[in-house]
């Protein structure tokens, strides 16, 4: 399944104009967006399939369902298939709307937490090089990571201001786990069964600010604290079982900038697993469903890699389209501050 | 005001059995916290006081009401002045519980996040030294903070249990402010209209865990992710008056574990002021009222700092008390993990 949250856009009239404005949850499908909620109407109303409980309409509440929502929505799903979307109808108004009538916002608009990792290899190792540093020993240790703010997330679509401060602006090419379950001291044996899905994560970075606050040795923060888009929708991980090689995932990633291919990778060259991230963040601590686990920018996944040799910073006016195989297209403009 | 979110202990008896388990905020005055909305409906019903609405019974929420909050709550406070707490009582229930009767949660039990910065110079200067390390000149360029676990908030009296993979557990006494409004780009003049009050804060750090991961860059997480202690109460800003001078506040700190007293120091020691930090925590992005702003650590203010040689690290046992005047006591054991 591909879950979005969503918004049924402003200029879309007379279409449940009680939700207008709300955000909902659905899922998508052939270019449309199946609203979870209406569907679980239709199917009670139309198929008459009994459901214990209402779906919820947030994507947090959603996960924190668990398993048993996945298996109702999964009910919903098969009661619809083989309709026509504009078949398909509560008190006369549709239960899916094709893409361009939506907005779409992050899949989990407002996580709980974000962990962001630095788990591939040839990032750090290439990063570090350009600055005239040595690989960390410490690195192969244990997968590390830095809490990044949860309260700026950004959708597909949404334009990006470029922080004032900065004349250094860079995209970063990641995937992200997102938590179905709770949980604490989670084994890297069983780390796959917290995981509700993947999608696609840009860790917007002002590398001046970043370079200068971290000589100071707290880490990222004002480089990375004002923006992250996420999505455009989050896969769960039946959509890529074909894929999955153990912990990991073959997945090609690539950024483009302005239409040109900058970076290109793939999801199982991943140093350590989201298993093994998994382990190391629910150490001690709870992870819950809706958290955020980036996996950390891959190999040639940014500027500051590559070089300005190969690409200036990012401008406004500039349009950055991350692209993982199965995951989808994450598209964000560039645009200079208005406030 | 000293304000609290408490919950009635489980063994009191025939006490507002609806609301057991329930936690609810109050006000903390000559030893009885006060319940906040019991309060306010003894104020309509027995003084006739007219409310636009009834006050929210969570911290967040009652923070959002903003200075109206404030102006309802000192309303409900006069009317209650000058009785006695047994004698004021809604539908034969008590408003008014002594201390002994309640538990303590966190004043903000979820916080929507958790900077920690690090401003006292001393600790800073004597922690680098330690490690043989000189000062930083970019850190007095601007105030530096990293994102920490906001999910893992400890209360004044709970125990505290070692990570399993520590053999240095340290404490840190530090201050706290939290935010009241919700802001963007608020310049550090009107920065202190943005805090609703101070609390004590302890954040408990790994010491070995924290060295070890910090080597990679990324700043300090897993050595302070799994606990931090905020209380015991919230002391709004009107209580601390005649200590301010500018942006800064004149109150002693100490710590003390096992009675014996290791930390002092001032919080008008403070290089950065909290509306500093405020500045620039907000630079880009909003500040949401709970957020957490941590001072960091005050000169002598962990075994870290002191050195082993004056205190061996934290045991099983301990009892570490925090001590800020005015701000009240912050204590806690720890415990032997049990999971």
């Amino acid at each position: 399944m591909r879950l979005v949250t969503y918004v049924i856009k402003e200029d879309v009239l007379n279409i449940r104009s009680e939700v207008h404005g709300d955000a909902r949850i659905g899922w998508v499908q052939d270019g449309y967006v199946w609203d979870i909620g209406f569907a679980q109407e239709w199917a009670i109303l139309e198929k008459g399939i009994p459901f214990p409980r209402a779906l919820p309409t947030d994507m947090v509440a959603f996960l924190e369902t668990g398993a048993n929502g996945l298996v109702w929505l999964r009910q919903v799903i098969d009661a619809c298939r083989g309709t026509q979307p504009d078949q398909v109808k509560v008190e006369g108004e549709p239960v899916a709307l094709s893409l361009a009538e939506v907005r779409l916002l992050p899949p989990v608009p407002r996580p709980p937490s974000f962990r962001d990792f630095y788990a591939f290899e040839q990032h750090v190792k290439t990063a570090r090089a350009r600055r005239g540093l040595d690989m960390i020993p410490e690195w192969y240790h244990f997968p590390v990571f830095y809490f990044s703010n949860h309260q700026t997330i950004l959708a597909h679509e949404q334009p990006v201001s470029r922080p004032s401060g900065t004349q250094c602006l860079d995209y970063e090419l990641e995937v992200a786990c997102i938590i179905g379950k709770k949980g604490r001291n989670i084994p890297r044996e069983s780390a796959r069964e917290y995981i509700a899905g993947l999608c696609i994560l840009n860790d917007w970075s002002a590398r001046d600010v970043q370079l200068e606050e971290m000589k100071v040795g707290l880490g990222p923060a004002k480089g990375k604290d004002f923006a992250t888009s996420l999505g455009p929708w989050l896969v769960t991980l039946d959509e890529l079982e074909d894929r999955r090689n153990g912990d990991h995932w073959d997945l090609a990633m690539t950024a483009r900038v302005n239409g040109v291919e900058l970076s290109h990778g793939n999801l199982r060259d991943l140093h350590f697993s989201f298993s093994e991230m998994i382990e190391r963040a629910s150490q001690d601590v709870f992870l819950y469903p809706g958290d955020v686990i980036g996996s950390g920018t891959v190999g040639t996944g940014c500027i500051l890699e590559l070089g300005t040799e190969v690409h200036r910073w990012l401008e406004p006016g500039d349009v950055i389209e991350l692209e993982v195989e199965r995951l989808g297209v994450l598209r964000n403009r560039i645009v200079e501050r208005c406030d």
